[in-house]
């Protein structure tokens, strides 16, 4: 192999390293975990977002505030759960 | 530095730069937002998936048709939240 | 065109079709699908993960194991569908 070709391929090899997704970094997947806190609210941590909520009492009804916090709106007030997801 | 190198480099950066996932793009991240009608439909708008979905009266009944859909399960009807997700 | 532009554009062009995320692969999107199951548990399968739960008897009360289990916590137990989600 000659010199320039394999001088070519490295510089490739290096750019493509410093890319987030390059051929030798893992796929990008959803992970998602839960917050749960007593009373009405509940929060992700940031850098991740609100998928869904879940809420004591059996309660379904609950809405999502600024794309990271559940809010809860039965009575009475019991627990509440963000189901939070974020790219990893 | 000779001329041959910076050429190389060129092609290179060029090439990246049309990567929709280059050095200097913002990485990929998890986007969700809320779509809340009255009776027991909400949907997604195209290019957003459901994640969750939430009713009033507590019901926590429900059903996800089509990936965009949120379909209310309980009686008496009230209003319907689709929790709607993409990558942005 | 000399030769060796010709080379050089041939090996970036290749080095990129490796990529994952090339100019000429689609964009990742968010897939998301329902499971249900009669009983309390219902499973995401491997590879995607849980964004929210549903459950029968207009039950909202639930929780997540694993990142791939949705657990009904209402009585009597019923259905649970669990919202399940990947990259795509």
């Amino acid at each position: 192999q000659c010199s320039l070709d394999s001088i070519v391929d490295k510089k490739i090899q290096d750019a493509l390293t410093g890319l987030e997704l390059n051929p030798f970094a893992p796929a990008k997947r959803i992970s998602c975990f839960s917050v749960t806190n007593s009373g009405k609210l509940s929060f992700c941590p940031a850098g991740s977002v609100v998928t869904g909520c879940a809420c004591g009492y059996g309660c379904g009804s609950w809405d999502v505030g600024g794309e990271t916090t559940c809010h809860y709106q039965c009575n009475p007030v019991d627990w509440t759960t963000a189901c939070c997801c974020r790219l990893t």
